[in-house]
C-alpha cells in the first residue's frame, strides 16, 4: 500500500485520526479498511495491534506520516479506509440534513443521532464532505455505525423513503414543538436546514412544519442543538 | 485610545469580531464599550455608525487592525470593551458548568442557555476564558445578555445560591431523565461537567443526579447537546 496523502475530497480513500474513531471504524466498517498505522510511541499499541490481527487488517508503520495528516499532537493511530456508499433503511426513522456546510456541526450531529438511537441519516447535496477526517473526528466515529446516504434533492429522498411522516424544523414553522404536543409517530423524518439559511419556505408544505420554542433574544439555536432537542423529543415522547 | 492588540487572557479588555456580536455588545453592555472599529470596506457602515452615535460610543478606523486580530475574512466590525464581573440573580434558575475547557463549546452553551430562557450561568474555575473572542463569537454575543459568574468551587457557588434545587448531569446519574419523569421545579440549578471528564462522583450527592438516556453505541453525548436537551426539558416540562 502506498503512503497516504493529506486528505482531498476527491480521493477514493479517507482515514480516521486517533485510536477511538479507529476502533469505531473497525467495529462498523472493517471490510473497507486497507490498513492501520500505529505510531512507534503509542503506549497502548498491543491492544489495537491485536484487534487488527483478529480482523485481518494490515498494521503499518510510518511515524512521519502523523504530522503530515494530523494537526493534533496526541494522534497515534490512523485507520485508512476506502470510501463507500450506504443505503438508508426505508423502514426506520431518519434525520434529513439539507445542505449542511460546517464539518464540525455535521460530525456532532452524526454523534448525536446515534446517541439518541437514530441510525439513518439522509443528506441533501451540496453538503460538507462526510468523509473528511474532521467530520469523522467530530462524529467520534459514529459515521461508521450509521447508514448515511446522499441525495441530490429532498424529492429524490422521498421517492425512495415514503413510509416516514415528515417534520420540517423551521424558525417560521407553523407548530410550536412542546413536550406536551410532540407527535408520537412510529416512523418519522426530521428535516433540518443549513446552518446559516435554514430551510426555504417550500419546506413549509413538505410535511408538518415545527418550530422549537426559543427566546427572541437569540437569532436561533445552533443547528446541532436543534437536532438534539428535536430528536430527543421524537424518540422519547 | 491606543490600538488594540491580539487577545491575551490577562488583558483588561477584549473585543467582538463581526457586526452581529457587536450589536449584541451594544445592546447588553454598552457602558463597558470603549470604541467600535468599522472597516472602510464595510457595506452596512451607516447603520452601525448611527447605533454608536445614539449610544455615545466612539467610532474608530484602523483597517490594518482587522487582519491582526481576526482570522476570518468577513469581519468588518470590532467592538472593544473593558472586561467586567457579573453577579448571578439568586432568585432565578441557573446552569452551572464545572471546568468547561473548550471555547467553542462554552460559547455554544451560552447561546443555547439564552435561547432557552436561562440568563444566569455559574462557571466553576479552572475554565476556558469567557472573554476570549472565540467564546464570544461562538456565543453569537449571548454573553452580553446574560449574567455569568465565576466561582472557585461548587460549594462557594452554593453558599451564595441556596434557593435552587440541584440536578447533576452524570453518565452514572441515579435517575434516568425522561420526558415523563422530568421534575417540575420552580428554581433549579442544572450542573454539567467538563467535556472529557464529566462530573466526579462527589456530585452524586450534591443534589439529584440524572442521566440523559443514550445509546451504548456512543461514548457520550457532546456536552453542548446534553445542556440543550437537559435545559429544554427543565424549562418546558
Amino acid at each position: 500500500m502506498e503512503a497516504i496523502k493529506p486528505y482531498k475530497k476527491g480521493a477514493a480513500y479517507s482515514y480516521t485520526l486517533g485510536a477511538f474513531p479507529t476502533y469505531e471504524l473497525i467495529a462498523g466498517k472493517k471490510e473497507n479498511i486497507t490498513g492501520v498505522y500505529i505510531h512507534s510511541q503509542y503506549t497502548d499499541a498491543e491492544k489495537i495491534r491485536n484487534t487488527c490481527k483478529e480482523n485481518n487488517i494490515p498494521v503499518l508503520k510510518d511515524d512521519k506520516l502523523f504530522s503530515k495528516v494530523s494537526d493534533k499532537e496526541n494522534c497515534y493511530v490512523i485507520g485508512v479506509f476506502d470510501k463507500y456508499e450506504d443505503t438508508l433503511n426505508s423502514d426506520a426513522s431518519h434525520i434529513v440534513l439539507v445542505n449542511p456546510s460546517n464539518m464540525g456541526n455535521l460530525g456532532t450531529i452524526l454523534r448525536t443521532a446515534l446517541g439518541l438511537g437514530i441510525k439513518d441519516m439522509a443528506i441533501i447535496t451540496p453538503c460538507a464532505d462526510i468523509f473528511n477526517p474532521k467530520v469523522i473526528r467530530a462524529s467520534m466515529g459514529a459515521l461508521f455505525k450509521m447508514r448515511v446516504q446522499l441525495f441530490s434533492s429532498f424529492e429524490e429522498y422521498r421517492k425512495l423513503n415514503k413510509k416516514q411522516e415528515v417534520f420540517t424544523f423551521m424558525l417560521n414553522g407553523e407548530n410550536t414543538l412542546e413536550i406536551q404536543n410532540c407527535p408520537k409517530v412510529e416512523l418519522f423524518s426530521l428535516v433540518f436546514g443549513n446552518e446559516a439559511t435554514g430551510l426555504d419556505d417550500s419546506y413549509l408544505t413538505a410535511g408538518t412544519s415545527v418550530c422549537i420554542p426559543q427566546s427572541p433574544e437569540v437569532d436561533s439555536l445552533n443547528i446541532t442543538i436543534a437536532v438534539g432537542i428535536g430528536t430527543f423529543l421524537f424518540t422519547h415522547v
